[in-house]
């Protein structure tokens, strides 16, 4: 069991979707990856920053769930991040209403001490100069490093993109933004252009079709589960990212083979995260729904052809 | 091993992609599901027409394969049915450019008497009329009735459509297609509702993502295989249907475990069809290359992971 270290937004999100929509409910990467994480049971800290109006409940919630919230600065007089989005009736594209920065503008991420030695570390979607002013306060290499990011990065601070790159492992990304950043439309190829830039294994994540794992000419190619209605997709990516790295953190195998196990595991939680809005559905899910969803990504991938 | 009878287009085909363009060449769904069903060695004939400008050699070619032609009409003194199409940037939307029907505006399919007791039919993307006759003419109800449509049909002939889908088994559909005909967003309701209409398995074909096999609450996924490069997208879909014919026409077992192979193999062929122009690729194919590309479809998808 490794420990495992979060950095990411810890959020106001209000949502809405063609099911309905929300008043301001928790919600950022941070949160979401944490959360995700945890049902693996391992020892995890979220390094993030608050407002004074964030709920102590849900702090609590968090270290509940044996989430470490050491890390997360609480700006007395600050406000919480907050964002908010509407889906379009495709539940595939979203506009966004509302950004406010607030305390995240002059956030300086500063990581607990009983987690500079962290095995795994999971920089959620931030500024890549943040994610590698984390990197350096490690006092201890990590086995494994793993960024999310997206194409807003890409945009505004592309070297600092790049310069990150070089100092991971894995990295997670979506295939407009893999397409984006490679400058190749193949995702075979634009795969290979990323790896080139520093990380070991490309994780390109296609949503409602899935997610590819790649790495030196090896490739794995996890499902999303087919749903009958997809409530919510705010938060899967980062879910995913949560379920991957607690995988990871719980059995510290970092091979290939595991890494796969790791996507699917990713897709599993994913799954859930959809069918309610922000965190609700990871709030109440339990183990043994977690497992019969892992029987149901079998079924659904697994087949016994013989060759002849 | 069941005689496997296959209905759908035998053509000139003239595509244009990023990568070149091509004079007329050979092309119709009724051939690339011929050559694709070849490749399981079971015996199959085309139900076709072709003009008088249509080449022996062609028929020759298809002969050699095992595919009996002798349910392709020649009209002397017409004209082979003519289609031409651009691809854009993305390989996954095209433009028609021409599409000349010629002897194909008043076929009346002939089932070849040794062929009316096949007990596999595939009907490819045709009028739902001509499909109908063709069911009719069959002299023992086959084991199985697989049905390709598209949404031109569902624009102009949905009655018809209905008719016939009432007669089949499995259906294969885009998943563009299987919206508009459920009216349902969600492809797991989609398949539900398109399932009511008849067909007791549903196919879904997502092009680049792969296709989703569903059947009484069961669900399987096969992914397109990530390629470097799509030469030519031009039949990949007849040619996943003739795997997925030819495949069950060789085994002959229809259980929803044996479907799932079918598919895989369907994904398998068509993986090949798009490296090279037209039928380019299907004709010089080798068992041992579908062999290879079995593992690898294996190796893309299977995972072990422990529940605990």
């Amino acid at each position: 069991m490794s420990k495992l270290l979060i950095v990411g937004t810890v959020a106001f999100d209000a949502i809405e979707t063609p099911f309905g929509k929300t008043d301001k409910i928790l919600g950022g990467a941070g949160t979401y990856i944490g959360l995700s994480a945890s049902n693996f049971g391992v020892k995890s800290g979220i390094v993030s920053v608050v407002g004074g109006d964030f709920p102590q409940e849900y702090l609590d919630m968090l270290n509940d769930r044996n989430i470490d919230t050491s890390g997360i600065e609480i700006v007395k007089d600050g406000k919480t991040f907050f964002w908010s989005g509407k889906y379009h009736n495709d539940m595939n594209s979203r506009d966004t209403l509302v950004t406010e920065l607030n305390v995240l503008e002059n956030f300086q991420p500063v990581v607990p001490e009983e987690f500079k030695d962290s095995k795994i570390v999971m920089l959620g979607n931030l500024h890549p100069a943040i994610q590698m002013s984390v990197i350096k306060q490690m006092t201890k290499k990590p086995a494994l490093i793993v960024l999310d990011t997206m194409d807003f990065w890409m945009n505004i601070a592309l070297d600092d993109l790049k310069a990150v790159m070089k100092e991971i492992d894995v990295i997670t990304i979506n295939d407009e933004e893999a397409r984006q950043l490679s400058g190749e439309y193949s995702l075979v190829k634009a795969a290979e252009v990323i790896h080139e830039m520093g990380p070991k294994f490309v994780v390109i994540k296609k949503g409602e079709h899935g997610a590819l794992l790649f790495s030196e000419g090896h490739m794995f190619y996890a499902p999303a589960l087919p749903l009958a209605s997809v409530f919510d997709p705010t938060g899967a990516g980062d879910t995913f990212a949560g379920g991957f790295t607690g995988y990871l953190a719980k059995t510290e195998n970092l091979s290939f083979d595991n890494m796969k196990n790791a996507v699917i595991y990713g897709s599993n939680l994913a799954s859930f995260c959809v069918e309610r809005f922000g965190t609700e559905r990871m709030i109440d899910l339990t183990q043994q729904e977690i497992k019969d969803r892992l029987e149901l990504f079998k079924s659904l991938t697994q087949f016994d052809v013989d060759l002849d």
